[in-house]
C-alpha cells in the first residue's frame, strides 16, 4: 500500500509542474469566473440548472487540484503556511458546504465570485504583484493614520457646525467622514460648500484647507511609495554590481604597492 | 528598359530622401485633416462637390507617394515588414474600394479621418513617440489584468446586491463594469453609493475598497512605468560612460604592478 | 525639601520614559477623540452628563501628563523651545479655562476636538512625517505665490467680463477666485464655461488656458517636491558611502607611486 | 551736459541695484494688484475717482521706474533683448494710451491687470520658475501635436456619428472637440455616454478608448518632464563633482606605472 501512496505522489508531483496541467486550471478559473458572469443575466429556467451544475463541477475539479497540489508538496506542514495555499483550500471547502437556507445561498453567490481571485494564486506575475502591493502596506501605514486623524479632526468640527444645516451629510462624525471622502474625491464638493456659506459666510477655509491637507498628506504617499521603490531597484542594482567587481579593487593595489616597496628596500641593502 | 526602371528607382530615392518631398506630404496630410474636418460643418452642395473631388486628389497623390516610397526601398520585402509602411498602405488601398452602399460610406468617412493619423508615420519624433508607448503596453499588460479582475469580481457583488435596486446600472455584469469605471473616475458616484445605501446601510463598504484598491493599482502602474523609464535612462547612460571610459580600469594596473614586482624579482637574483 | 524635589524629578523623569506610560497617554487621547466622535450623535441628558465628566478627567489627565514632562525635562528652558511641548501646554490650559457664554462654549468644543493632534505630538513616527510636511512649505512658497498671481489675473479678468452673466459666480475678485478654484477642480467646470460662452463665444479660451496654466504650475510643484526628496535621499546615502569608504583612495596610490619612484632613483645613484 | 548725464546714470544704477528701491517696486505692484482688485466691487463714485488717480500714479511711477532700469544699463540695445524688460516697457506704455472710447476702455482695463504679472519680472525666484517652465514647453511640443491628433481624431469620428443625437455637443468638430476635453476631465462624461448609447449601444468603446488614450498620453507626458528634470539635476550633479575631482584619476597612476617600468629596465642594464 506504501508504494501505492508513492506512486499517487509522484504522479502528483509531476501533474503538479506540468504546464498543461497549469494552463487547465487557469482555463477552469476563467471558465468559472465567466459562469459567474453568466448568473447575473435574466436567464432560463434550463439554462440555470445546467449552471449549477456547472458550478459544482468546477467546485470538484478545484477540490481535485488541490489535493493533487497537496499530495504533490512533501513537506506537509508547509503547504499551510503559504497564504495563498490556505486562501485556495477555504474557497474550496467553503464552495463545499451544501446551502439551503436562502440568505446563506447569497453568501454562496459571494464565494463563488471570490474563487475569480484563484487567477491571482495561480498566475505566478499576478501573485508577485499582489505581494509588492501587500508589502507597501504597512510603509504607508502612518501616512494612513495621519490622513485619518485629519479627517476625524474635520468631521467632528464639520458635524458640531454644520449638523443643522444638512443633518443627511452632516448628521454623525461618521456621516461627517463621508461627506468629506467626497469633498476630497472633489464629487459636486461645491454643492456642500455653497450650502454651509449660506450660514457661515467664511466656511469656504473650511473646504478649502481641508482639500489642501488632504491632497498634501495624498501627495506625500506617493512620493513615499516612489522613492521607496527608486531605492529597493538601487539597492538591487548595487548588490549585482557588486557581485560582477569581484575582481580588482583598490586595496588590492595599495597592499601590491607596499610589497613593491618592502622589495625595493630589501634591493638597497 | 531595365534602365528606365533604374532611373525611375534613383529618382524615387532622391525623392523619398528630400526633405521639400516630406514638407510637401506633411502639408497634404494636413490639408486632408482640413477636409475632414470641414465636412462636419453644414456645408453647401457646391462645396461638397468640391470637397469630394478634394479627396480624390488626397488619395491618389497618397497612392503615387506610397508608390515612391516602395520603388526606393532597395529590399522590397523589408518595405511591408515595417508596421508604419503596411499602415500607410492599407489607409491608401482601403480609400481606393469605391463606395455605393449608404452603409459602407460611413466606413469610408473613417477610413479618411484615419489618414490623419498618417501624421504620426510621416513625423518621425511622432513615431518615436508612439513606438515608446507600444514598448510600454506587454509590461502594463500584467497590472492591466489585475485591474480587470478587481473590476470583475466587485461588478458580479454589485449585480448580484444591487441589481433590484436600479437595473440601469447594476442590471448585469457588463453594466455594472461601466458603472465601476464611472465611479473610479469619480463621476457622480456619490450618488450611485447613496442609492444603494437607502437599502443596504453598509455599501459605502463597498465603493470605499473599491476606489481604494483601484487608485492603488493605478498607482502601482504608473510608478512602474516611471521605475521602468528611469531605469532605461541609467542604462542608456551607463552603456555611454562605458563607452568613453575605454582608457585606463583598475584591472590595468593591478596587471603593471605583478610585471613591476617581476621586475624586482630577476633584479634581486 | 531639595531632597523631596529631586525624588520627584527622578520619578517623573522613569515614568516619561517609561514604555507603558506612553501607551496610556495614547490610549486616553484615542478616548478622548472617542468623547469628541460620541458629542456628535443625538445622545441623552445622563449620558451627556457623563461625557462632561469624562472630558474633565480627560483634561486634569493632560495636565498631569504635561506636569510631569515638565518636570522631568532637566533644561526647563529647552521645554517651550520644542513647538510641539508649546500646542501641547496650549491646548491643555484652554481645556482648563471654565466657560459660560454658549459662543465660548462652541470655543471650548473645538479646543476639545485639536486634542486629537495631540496624537500627533505623542507618537513620534506622526512627528517626523508633519515635520517633513512643514520642512517642504518654504520651497513650495513661490510656486503657491505664482499660482496666486495666476487665479488673481484670471479672476480679475473674469469678474471685469463675466460680473453682468452671474454675480453669484464673477460678483467680485474673491468670488472670482473660488469659483476659478472650482474650475480647476473641475467641479461643473463646464456649466460655468457654457453659461459664459452665451454671451461671450470665445470665452472657452479662457477656461482652457486657465486649467492649462494651474495645471502646468501644479505639475511643477509636485516634480519640485519629488526632485527635491530624491535629492535629500541620494545626498544621506553619499554620506553613508564616504563614511563606509575610509579605506584606500587614489589619492593614496599616487603618493606611494611616488615614494616607489623616489626609491628607485636612489637606487640608480 | 554729458556730466550731468554721467551723474544721472550713476545715480540710476544705484538705484536700480538698491534692495529699497526693489522693495518700493513690488510693494507698488501688490498696490496696484490691490486697486485692480477693488474696481470689481461694487463702488461709490468718489471711490472710483480716487481709483483713477492711483491708476495713473501707478502708471507713472512704473514709467519712471522703467526710464531708470533703461538709464542704468550701460548697453541699451541689450536692454530689449531681455524679454522681461520688453514686457514691463510694452505694459507701461500701453498704459499711457488715453482711451476714451467704451471698448477701448475693457482692453485699458485687461492691460491694468496684467500688470500684476510685473511681479514674476520683478521677484528673481518667480522669474526662474516661470523661465523654466518655458523651456520645458518646446520638449512637450510633440507630446501636444500627438493629443491634438488623437482629439482631432475622435472629434472628427464624434461629429460624424453623434451630430444628429446632439447638436450642442457634436454640430461640428470645433464644438466635438470641446465635449471631449470635458469629457477628459471626467466632468459629467456620462451624462454626455449614456447619451449616445441610447443610439449607438457600443459607444463606450468611443469614450473608453478616448479617455485611455489621453490618459496615456498625458502620463506620458509628465513622465517625460520628470525624467528631463532629473536628467538636468544628475548633469549639473557630475558637472560639480567632474570639477571637485581634479585631483588623481586612474590615467595619471596608469602613466606613473609606465614611469616605474622604465626606471627598473634602466636599472636591470
Amino acid at each position: 500500500m506504501t508504494y501505492t501512496l508513492k506512486k499517487i505522489q509522484d504522479f502528483s508531483t509531476n501533474l503538479n509542474s506540468n504546464k498543461f496541467f497549469e494552463f487547465f486550471v487557469v482555463a477552469i478559473i476563467i471558465f468559472s469566473a465567466l459562469v459567474v458572469g453568466v448568473k447575473t443575466y435574466n436567464i432560463s429556467e434550463e439554462l440555470l440548472k445546467i449552471v449549477v451544475i456547472l458550478d459544482w463541477t468546477i467546485t470538484i475539479i478545484f477540490l481535485i487540484e488541490i489535493t493533487i497540489r497537496f499530495i504533490a508538496e512533501p513537506n506537509k506542514t508547509k503547504f499551510f503556511k503559504k497564504g495563498w495555499n490556505v486562501f485556495d483550500t477555504l474557497i474550496v471547502v467553503v464552495s463545499l458546504v451544501p446551502i439551503d437556507n436562502s440568505d446563506m445561498a447569497l453568501l454562496g453567490r459571494l464565494i463563488r465570485i471570490f474563487r475569480v481571485l484563484r487567477m491571482v494564486s495561480i498566475i505566478p506575475e499576478l501573485r508577485v504583484l499582489v505581494n509588492s502591493l501587500l508589502k507597501a502596506m504597512p510603509q504607508l501605514g502612518y501616512v494612513m493614520l495621519l490622513m485619518f486623524i485629519i479627517f476625524y479632526i474635520y468631521a467632528a468640527i464639520g458635524s458640531t457646525f454644520f449638523n443643522l444645516i444638512n443633518p443627511t451629510l452632516w448628521g454623525d462624525i461618521t456621516i461627517s467622514m463621508l461627506t468629506l471622502f467626497r469633498v476630497m474625491t472633489f464629487e459636486d464638493w461645491t454643492d456642500v460648500m455653497y450650502e454651509t456659506m449660506s450660514v457661515y459666510k467664511f466656511s469656504w477655509i473650511y473646504f478649502l484647507s481641508f482639500i489642501f491637507f488632504t491632497a498634501f498628506a495624498f501627495l506625500n504617499m506617493v512620493i513615499g511609495i516612489v522613492v521607496n521603490v527608486l531605492e529597493d531597484e538601487r539597492d538591487k542594482e548595487k548588490k549585482l554590481e557588486s557581485k560582477n567587481s569581484n575582481a580588482v579593487d583598490l586595496e588590492t593595489i595599495h597592499q601590491q604597492l607596499i610589497e613593491v616597496q618592502k622589495q625595493l628596500k630589501t634591493l638597497k641593502k
